[in-house]
């Protein structure tokens, strides 16, 4: 049984994280940190929990030596503590964007200055289907952004093929509330979010950029638009791409069963009955998986990749247990076996 | 005062165009039919009309002669009966999908036979913002399709300005669940449709056809992805164009303000604060407004227009009656007040 | 045209009442105030009036004299300042808390110390319903809350006829998030207020202070509950009665036929068929209809009575245009004509 | 490892079942019969369960012997084939409602004539906290009706204690639309249902029967209102008592303490801050628990007791593997280990 700690762990993806981490047959949470709940049973913040655990939030400053130290702050505290978080601990899993980006250029330009641009080599992106191998040695890892794991994994085998027109591809993110966090503000009000389709990025969405990182040699720009919809749980992406020649359907399906196969949480819905035809995001609220369709277009050289998956799990805390499984050479899938619910 | 009757009037375009009528002050109910609920109370199917009215449904067997007849009628079912139609009154209204094109093949393409070809170009399209002037001679008038005129009107400055490049143009239309008509079916089975992103017709989506008859001489093929989202009002269209040359998100609001400045029924939204910033259908709910919104990336060539409507009121019931007044020479807002509520 | 000028006028319930005035044949908005969107346009905070007005926000420092003041304040504001209001206008029709209660003591109890209590004998209260031939003379009307307003309108013609027994009655109220005012807060917060069936006032509503000052002398206390559920606009108040001696369901449509039937805003929803068989909040959005069902228990000595207001239109700001009809011997219904939407 | 078939798989409550079993140590499934999608995979029906089963739909008439026969069938199925279904295993737990009732006569009064009215008193009825011992030794279980399960486990500590009024019991019920099961109708389609709060039964709930036998004798008649709400899973049940002599608040939750501490699936909502001070269905979506809490009115001898559960886990299929649980001397807890999401 190894040790954990969670740092800021009131929050939604802290709370996913822990929910994850009491079932995983390996762990014991050590401390799960909070400022402002300090003290307080983690039940208060995270009510699901109740009778699955005792626990209560612990003070920053009181973290102890652990084995793996998970961070689950707001954008911009994780690097400003790292070099604390790094005597903690020898592994570190952050779900944050700090060390997601390689180019510090690029972080500059998305985020700001970077307060430890040195140690953005040190982390492995976290998304196990691009990086398993590096993630096995890895003690830094830097989990993907929500929108961002689920456009790279929708997307990574047509790039991988070299047949799709670049400077076209477009990404229609639809997002549920929880991708805003847990802070309310007038554009969370429920009387305001509540049945909204709202075009909160149409463009500039920050997530392009780990996008570009992780697909772009071979792409020009991801164009990426985001659309709050009436949804907490889940992220759906729309992904339409053009290809230099045409190709069937059945060839697109190819690729993609030749680089998910073996993937334990992708599925690709191939159905052509029923309602859930193309993935659908709430039958993933609680689950890892990544579901991804695919429809060609019959009248021209277009086709729309559809990808899924539930922005707390497989876009955060799913994704960096997945991780922490492949760095232990643990069963890829503990912690994660949640098949998630139907009808809801 | 006109008489008017409504042919098909329990569905839900029936219903709304029941609802704008009852108060306009220059037309007369005269009768409304519906096989299923034939003498019982039109506020059995539209609940929201007691108190307003106590018009009871019709037999279209029992139609009488009218100044004005509108069909809200399932695809297909206008044409076999248009003959009788026309006996009935000297103006149709089409609400449905059967004299939208004008090109008999293209209906076949997309909806097959039709049973009478000869008519399609008796009659207008019914988008005013475009045919205002065919509409003040014209007798017989079939509305555009409510993801179609969305569409058409978030992109027609663009098109007309020919700076658009061809062949990538994309459509990612957002659509609640009254667009599906008032039919029940395992598909629009609450626990189902709630809540889902159902990607319910990522290619060959038939509105395509009127879309490109109305603007695509201009464009090549257009490419239309449609999404049911958690909403019973409203449709989002997120338009991605891409520029042959760069041009600035000032110039772009320029074309739409020069096309649509007088217009009663769009209005650009330019707002640079608060939680609507742009086009937001649960907002129109009701209205016969298309709201537009633009936003030029300023990292490419690429624009995303955002249209919001209300399917079934500028989608269809509103744009009829819209038609109706260019053709009496009416006020063209007679009706068409509302003005949409908020919150909501 | 009488001028008005409205304070407090960035909330819903200051939203709702310029929608409504700005709709009003008799009516010229003057001022409409707020201390946060001074010299913004109104649309910035009530998006819904694009295209309808081009007013902007004044501070309250600037308010010039008017006809009518509406107060669309947080309780306890408007007694702190109501000196200053009585110099503005001769008539002021308040939305808040602050002047409903009659007796000082009970203001006391549920609220709090009061700072103008000799006032409070000079307003009536404002439901038309009960007490239109006083409001034909009255200077200063206090609107009631929303769910008491359904509440005394749902219950009403059983309590003047006196065969309900005393102390058994209980009010289970179901309310939308908008009733909570548009301040945001973590209990307010999308993913948490979301799909909620919240038991947020289990007793102790402050509401039962007003339905006992309206029904009380000849009911014990009133038992209410209230729920907060998925909804936006509206509220529906499930009423348990207990009969002294069984009366039949015929004999209390009478009742309710009798006390209401010249009503223009209550409607009694009597179909035994369809989907809308009882009172339902949706159809209300926007209306100032109060909508009421009976089931009589056939097991026992209860019925069901069952209403249905939207909370911020004859809740709030459609029982005080109601109110100022009545005060200047107006159609009482004028402003007030929207019938509703459905679907919705 | 026992074989288990279940008849009737394809319905909300069949899905429910299969998602527990395939996670239960103990378990095999041997056959799921649908006569509709016969020979279809499970995850036609079931989209949830892609991945983790290859599970085929059997027809009824192929059913083979099995240990354990679950009966997850539309009312009045049951009983026509339960000398069949006797004959394929020596232990049946019925989902359905045909054999809740011990007293025919009370069968008849609200379900109408019974088939097998001789074999009423074979079945045990489900819920374990109440029928713990008797499970034990049971061959035949009829689980209780999830309405009536939520209300029984609300109220019964009450009942036991003889301290409530009788006959002003008020029981105001919530639920989501997977209670009305799969079959779509009017009355189901979203635009119809969606943001509903349908008053759907206010008097003569046919759970009252179940009621009523397990706490009946106690109590007089019980009164329950249900209110269908705008969720898919999930019933709220707000209950209303009065006592005979005033108990404090305290004594309340000693009582419930008492009848409950050792309950693994009850568990007393006691927080007095946060946003989940009362028990709240959404947090309970996919678990088998029942969540209490208890508000006493400070002016009156009145309690509000609230519950909840979801109605197709604790309200049917969870409680059906639990009693099997029992019935097997397993632990109880084997299957039902979900413990909810939250945000949610």
């Amino acid at each position: 049984m190894l040790n954990v700690s969670i740092v800021g762990g009131s929050g939604f993806g802290g709370g996913e994280l822990l929910r994850i981490l009491l079932n995983h047959p390996n762990i014991t949470i050590k401390q799960i940190t909070s400022q402002r709940f300090n003290r307080f049973p983690v039940t208060l913040a995270h009510p699901n929990l109740r009778g699955a655990t005792q626990l209560k939030f612990s003070s920053v400053e009181d973290l102890e030596e652990c084995d793996i130290l998970f961070l689950a702050l707001p954008n911009g505290v994780s690097q400003k503590n790292i070099e604390v978080y790094k005597k903690i601990a020898p592994k570190i899993i952050d779900l944050g964007a700090d060390f997601r980006l390689k180019d510090e250029e690029s972080y500059t330009t998305w985020y700001g200055t970077h307060s430890a641009p040195e140690l953005l080599s040190e982390f492995t992106y976290g998304i196990a289907e691009l990086h398993r191998e590096e993630l096995r040695t890895s003690n830094y890892v830097a989990c993907g952004g929500c929108e961002a794991t689920c456009s790279i994994l929708t997307l990574y085998p047509l790039v991988k093929s070299d047949i799709v027109k670049k400077d076209s591809v477009v990404i229609d993110a639809k997002i549920g509330s929880s991708a805003a966090g847990n802070k309310s503000s007038s554009a969370s009000h429920h009387p305001i979010r509540s049945g909204c389709l709202r075009s909160y990025k149409p463009t500039m969405h920050r997530h392009t950029a780990e996008i570009e990182q992780e697909l772009g040699t071979e792409l020009g720009n991801v164009h990426v638009t985001a659309t709050a919809v009436e949804l907490v749980r889940g992220i759906l992406v729309t992904v339409q791409v053009f290809f230099e020649e045409d190709i069937s359907e059945v060839d697109l399906w190819k690729l993609y069963h030749s680089a998910y196969q073996e993937e334990p949480f992708i599925r690709l819905i191939t159905d052509k009955m029923g309602n859930y035809r193309f993935p659908e995001p709430k039958l993933l609220a609680g689950t890892n998986y990544c579901d991804i369709g695919i429809e060609k277009d019959q009248r021209s050289n277009r086709a729309v990749i559809v990808g899924a998956i539930d922005n707390l799990t497989k876009g955060t805390a799913g994704q960096a247990v997945q991780a922490m499984n492949i760095m232990h050479e643990w069963d890829e899938r503990l912690g994660l076996e949640f098949n998630g619910l139907h009808p809801v």
